[in-house]
Parts: structure tokens; C-alpha cells; sequence
């Protein structure tokens, strides 16, 4: 199975009436802390991988004492691309108990913290696809559009994918290739990046 | 608080009896199997760190299908000794949900397992201090007695340690310093090893 997705920058409320006039399903929201890390022994930027430690939790846990409020954590390993027409890597993705310890080990073998994306995502269901609401720190209001397909049928879910943007007002052109580390590493908080080493593990 | 032990090679039958006369608590047993970590960027036998991947689960579990059997793992790292007399290492450890996983992350990082020490460990108290009993594939049977202690009480302890193997008919003096992983690598299956490099983190 590969992923299919396009995101675009969106206004959220514009795209929350589009939704709710397409008959789309409220799935669910969170908030995410995304820490990614540098290695000691690889430039993960050119190796084209990914460490990352997410801490996650609803929203509805409020703003106070954020730092408790995270509920649970995970630690996620990106390879490099297999294969670069399917974009299919290699992933492994673990829930951890104690992000403090989880944290504590990469940091005592010498892997460093390069950047932290903060986002609050809300997922809704339409057409057979998930529709993706980011609202990034730093960066902005985001919407993407995935599915998951055989091989034989990438073409026509990436189409799929436009239709549905195109279905909510948004224009499937503007694609975003650059994932969220990536932009804010380039520090592009207002255009749409472009690829930096980035683009594909760091999402 | 410090860590302070002492173990030595024994026969599991006779301590058992001489806990048993001695009126020691028998607290639980469980089988352990950990997965020790080579770094691709530095020696950690050089270094004196660990990396390990424990799987842990009940002996009652059975012998069957034993890879399906675990049913905790733990990511540990220690850190180097930050101070010779009272042996103290910075140390992190976190419960994982999928030890495959954490596996494949170590493994795609480009860290190689070195080597696997499994065993059967019982835990017993007795005089304030925990008694371990523990039968390690390939090495055979030892008894640990250990206890945590303030930084000034350390001699006391170790002392106490000594007199609790004296009291269970085993001579102190026999000391090993030594860990299982260290021993393995050494090869030492019959004697009691020496330093190695990996006789303090590898634990």
C-alpha cells in the first residue's frame, strides 16, 4: 500500500463550511509536538531520514500545564526513499511510556534536537479520503488530502486527491511538496518552500 | 541514592535452601532477554555506555512460541561512570509497546546488536537487601545481593551485602565484577572474567 497526499495552505474556517457542505465526517482532532533529531554519524538532511519523538494529545486537555497535559508519546524512524516514483520508505513507530527517558537516551548517544513543529490537526472523512486540517506554529493553516492505494492505482488517487481540494475551494496547483520541518527550517512561514532535504522524511 | 551489590557464582538448589532457613521473602521471577547495542559512531566498550532492548515477561508464561511470549520491552541507556567510588551513571529507561519496532529504529539508525543475554532471574528479600537469583544462558548460575544507599552509608552497606552472601554460605570474596554481557563477550563461561571494558554498563 502507498500513500497518497497533496496538501495546499487553506483558510480553516473557509475550509470547515466547504466540509460541512460536502457532507464530510468529523473524525477527530489532537495536538501534536513533533521533536526532530540530528545525528552524530549521519547528515539526516542528505541521508533523506527522520527521527522524530511526538507527543500527542487532545485538545480538550487545555493549554495549562501543557507539558503534563501530553498523554501519550511515540518514537518514529523515517529511512530513506525506496523507491522515489511510490515515495514508500522504510518506517518504525513505537509508543513509549516516558518521552522524558525516550528523550534522554538519544540525548546521551549524542543525537541532538534540530527543531520542534507544534501543530493542532483535526481529521474529517469525505469521498473516501481523510482531509487533514494543520494549524502549524510559526507556519500557518494547512489542508491535505490522503488516501492509502495499490501501486496501480497511485495516478488516479493522486487525482482523486485534487478533486476533493477542488470539491472544498482549494486549488490542487498550489501543492506543498515541502513537509512542515522542512518549511520551518527554510524558515518559510509565508510561501511554499521548495525542496531542501526535507521534503519527505520529516513529515 | 547508590547502588550497591555483590555477586558471585553460586548453585541455585543450595542458596535456595539457605533462604529458605533464613527466612528470606521470595518477591517474583521473570525471564529476561536483552538485546545489547553496538554504535556506529563510537566504541561503547571505550566509552562505558549500553544500549539495550529488554524483553521481559512471567517463566509461567511457557517455553512455547517464547517470541510471542514477552510481554514488556524496555529501551535503556546508561551513560558512562560520572564518578568511580560510588559507581553512579546517568541511566534512562522507558517502556516500549512494540519492541520490533524499536528494533527496526536502532537497526535503521545503523546500530548493530552485539550481543543477547537471556535469563532467568528470581528475586528474594532478606535483611533489608534484595536477593537475586539469576541463571544466564551460556554462563550459568549466580546470586546478587543488592541494596540502595546514601552516599555515606556506602561502606556500611557493602559490608551488609558481604554478611547476607556469608549468612546464605557463600564467600564474598568471590566477587565478580564483571557483567553477564561482559563475561559472554570474554567467553567466560567457567570463570570469573575480568575487566573488559563492558563490566559496569552492561548490566
Amino acid at each position: 500500500m502507498y500513500e497518497v497526499e497533496v496538501k495546499v495552505r487553506a483558510d480553516h474556517e473557509t475550509v470547515e463550511s466547504a466540509l460541512d457542505a460536502a457532507g464530510a465526517e468529523f473524525v477527530d482532532s489532537v495536538v501534536q509536538e513533533d521533536t526532530y533529531y540530528d545525528a552524530p554519524h549521519r547528515n539526516f538532511a542528505e541521508t533523506d531520514e527522520a527521527l522524530r519523538i511526538r507527543r500527542e494529545r487532545e485538545p480538550e486537555a487545555g493549554e495549562a500545564s501543557a507539558d503534563e497535559a501530553f498523554e501519550t508519546a511515540k518514537i518514529t524512524y523515517k529511512g530513506p526513499l525506496l523507491e522515489a516514483e511510490s515515495k514508500s520508505r522504510e518506517e518504525h513507530e513505537t509508543t513509549v511510556a516516558d518521552d522524558g527517558a525516550a528523550k534522554g537516551i538519544f540525548d546521551g548517544l549524542g543525537f541532538e534536537p534540530a527543531a520542534t513543529v507544534r501543530k493542532e490537526r483535526a481529521h474529517y472523512r469525505l469521498d473516501g479520503y481523510t482531509v487533514t486540517l494543520d494549524r502549524v506554529d510559526g507556519l500557518g493553516e494547512f489542508v491535505e488530502v490522503e488516501t492509502e492505494t495499490e501501486d496501480d492505482d497511485i495516478q488516479a488517487a493522486r487525482e482523486g486527491a485534487r478533486a476533493v481540494l477542488d470539491d472544498l475551494g482549494l486549488d490542487p496547483t498550489e501543492q506543498i511538496r515541502t513537509s512542515y520541518l522542512g518549511l520551518l527550517l527554510d524558515g518559510d512561514g509565508d510561501d511554499d518552500g521548495g525542496a531542501d532535504g526535507h521534503g519527505n522524511a520529516g513529515e
